[in-house]
């Protein structure tokens, strides 16, 4: 049985739980609750599985393995129907740059322990941390509203017709956008594709408030 | 011809040069300076090729890939030999993780454009800007000496003796480390790697002193 190591509201975990979902893979959920108790992603027994001591982990084949897009790019080496990246290796560059985009250049800027960091020894106030938050995130979008809305590779979904590696990334970027009252108006192609997404069983499952543990 | 915009000092772009010249691929460096002419990666022209205004960016077969894992999973896909990957996808996973905890989790954090928003927006002084690039380098590279300290799949380089897509995240995030004075002596494994990568021309002749627009 493949065990994922998630939370709720972390967006690297909601990745991996959309692209279980989208590959059919059963999965059993063992929450990890990052602020109870000091952040349960910091005790021993999770480090000794995760040395980051950050969610996603997957347990399978007697392996832990860390990092979301490495954990998407195995389930889609191992699970390859249906495929979460392009046959050709230009598509491929591609659909991973705006993963990247997101998982790489927005998401760890805004991540908890950052956040956390400029509240405690940094001293910011919620208001200052909420700018924070918005202006990597709007930066981010918009740069990658440019990479789709120029590019006809762009379809229904980030590339193409069926979704992938790079919709299992932008939709949670979007629910946290949302979350933080970010400035959505300029994404109108980010937008008609994570509404698109938002039809989909597969990304609604994998929904925070769809999770055992959400609170 | 494949073109490289690059920076000297980009550790992002120091990936891409690396694996370049570990496959033997030639290319023409177009250097984007990052600080004159008020950053010449926010120009029109370079929007126009990386709406992300990030470097590096690699210009090949009538495309413009952008982000440097992106582009060095291209490199591996069109030019396989040597091999940046292993061949099993527990190997695979385990390799994209490093270079990820690398590539996510320190390098944005500590990116010219986060340490501008904390001396400018913020008002942080040096000493403050320091501590927190010190901070996520310290305690990103300490997560990576454990993943690479506890598992026997690690060899003469991150997995294996043969230097892969790790590797080559690994060393110029060493760079960064030594240049900020970070505390390097927790991490033997990351410097027995790095300074073993260092005896090899690929990654010597990558380091920013060898680059035409060193400074």
């Amino acid at each position: 049985m493949i065990r994922l190591y998630t939370y709720f509201r972390s967006s690297a975990a909601y990745r991996v739980r959309i692209a279980l979902n989208l590959k059919g893979i059963d999965f059993q959920a063992v929450p990890v609750h990052l602020v109870r108790n000091g952040g349960e992603h910091k005790s021993a027994d999770y480090l000794a599985l995760n040395p980051q001591g950050l969610v996603p982990a997957l347990e399978t084949d007697g392996q832990v393995l860390t990092q979301s897009l490495a954990i998407l790019e195995y389930l889609d080496e191992t699970h390859p129907d249906p495929a979460l990246l392009p046959a050709d290796p230009l598509g491929r560059a591609r659909v991973r740059a705006i993963a990247q985009a997101i998982a790489c250049d927005i998401h760890p800027i805004n991540n908890l322990r950052v956040l956390q960091y400029l509240g405690g020894t940094l001293g910011l106030d919620q208001a200052a941390k909420d700018d924070w938050y918005r202006h990597w995130v709007e930066t981010g979008l918009q740069a990658v509203e440019a990479m789709l809305a120029a590019d006809r590779r762009t379809g229904v979904f980030c590339h193409g017709d069926q979704p992938g590696l790079a919709d299992c990334c932008l939709v949670p970027q979007v629910f946290n956008a949302r979350r933080f009252n970010c400035d959505l108006t300029a994404l109108p192609t980010i937008m008609r594709i994570a509404e698109r997404c938002e039809q989909i069983d597969a990304f609604n499952q994998a929904a925070p408030a769809q999770q055992p543990d959400f609170e």
